[in-house]
């Protein structure tokens, strides 16, 4: 329906997956919602991948090519908008792929282990089959955890998540990677490594990085984590989201 | 089922009521990613009044206390989060209200017009019953205006509008004050006032200020208007939005 013409149409076409799976049970409202205050970030950071970010991502393909056992975490928003991709990249690394959801009901499960089995996942733990841990015993909903997937992981990416499960996975002794258009959000704060992009570009270009450095050695993989720092990395984020709203006066 | 402790409470409650006037089909899908958008740019100001924006709501109650035709223009977002308030700012100011949706359907403007009745609103504008004339002569469904109302108003009051409806306002050569949360939005920058707030404070501060200045003189009313710049008060928001963020570091 959105002309091709149209200055947003790359993020219209987005809301429109989005609403898509939303009408099919796939998200919660809130996930509509945080894909609202995923547009307003996005706009302000000019709706491309800023360097902090192919910075982080970087970074994000080494941590997760010297991981032991890394996990993708997948929620109801991720499902919608780059199922594929996540497919890819754990079959680059080798990882898991588990569905972790804030607003969990079987049901939502059920369609996104379908989404995921349908972009070429052989396994998706997580699902209803499967009797779920809880990280550090501790008794929520934000803290259960596959024991063949995140229960037992070194690293897992998380996109799109919550500051609270961010929390328990740090607290677990995870090393977590997030995408988050948000800076300043607490998960993206919690992280080892916070990638403040879209997630239709960061997954994209973090399969690349992967590509590229797959054949490196593990000190080589090691330097490039070294030379990446977190904090400092989130503080230019901010400076070019500055830079880039006082442009456009 | 929000707790009061929770951070952000009084955000999620809004939400709550957005969610629900949504469900109730009040609201298109639009409106709440449209809400998301507003929740981030709202985290992004403070979550509070900023000088800035209190200035254009008092420049905005002088416009709106000179005004010969006053019309305060209604949506789904508007009705769902302050419909007693617009009421009440319509009988202070003796302003007609009148329905105006970007994704009109007859049934969405039937629950709007409950609502602002339900609120107390003798009469109600741009409804069903109405013909609608075009502004301009534009064959544009944003372009629609009731012969009573919008179309021939000197001064609309457009909360949360479509950069669209903005510029056809304009173009009408009607002045027009918007509340919008992003200060670098098409119907911020085209606005002759743009109060950069959320609407569930900036309406009930424009109701104190119209309050206040009631009875001023023409004269004093017109100085105040003349004090105000809504180029340079967008960039002072700005401003206040990079220290607020930078602060939270």
């Amino acid at each position: 329906m959105v002309e091709k013409g149209h200055p947003r149409y790359k993020s219209l076409k987005l809301r429109e997956k989005i609403l898509e799976a939303y009408h099919k049970g796939v998200l919660a409202d809130a996930g509509i919602i945080a894909h609202g205050r995923g547009e307003a970030f996005d706009y302000l950071i000019g709706e491309k991948t800023r360097k902090p970010a192919a910075r982080a991502i970087k970074a994000a393909a080494a941590l997760l090519l010297l991981a032991k056992n890394p996990v993708l975490s997948v929620n109801g928003n991720t499902a919608a908008l780059v199922p594929e991709e996540i497919v890819e990249l754990a079959r680059l690394l080798n990882a898991k792929i588990e569905i972790n959801l804030f607003h969990r009901t079987p049901k939502r499960v059920k369609l996104i282990e379908k989404i995921l089995k349908e972009a070429g996942a052989e396994e998706v733990l997580g699902t209803e089959d499967e009797k779920l841990k809880h990280l550090k015993g501790i008794k929520s909903p934000r803290a259960t955890a596959s024991p063949r997937g995140i229960y037992i992981a070194d690293v897992v990416l998380v996109p799109l998540e919550d500051g609270d499960r961010a929390e328990v996975l740090k607290k677990a002794g995870k090393a977590i990677i997030t995408v988050d258009l948000n800076p300043l959000s607490r998960t993206s704060q919690k992280a080892d490594i916070s990638i403040t992009d879209n997630i239709v570009r960061a997954i994209p270009l973090l399969i690349k990085y992967v590509k590229k450095l797959k054949d490196y050695k593990k000190d080589e993989l090691k330097k490039i984590l070294e030379g990446f720092n977190n904090k400092k990395n989130l503080e230019y984020m901010l400076r070019l989201i500055d830079l880039q709203r006082m442009r456009k006066l």
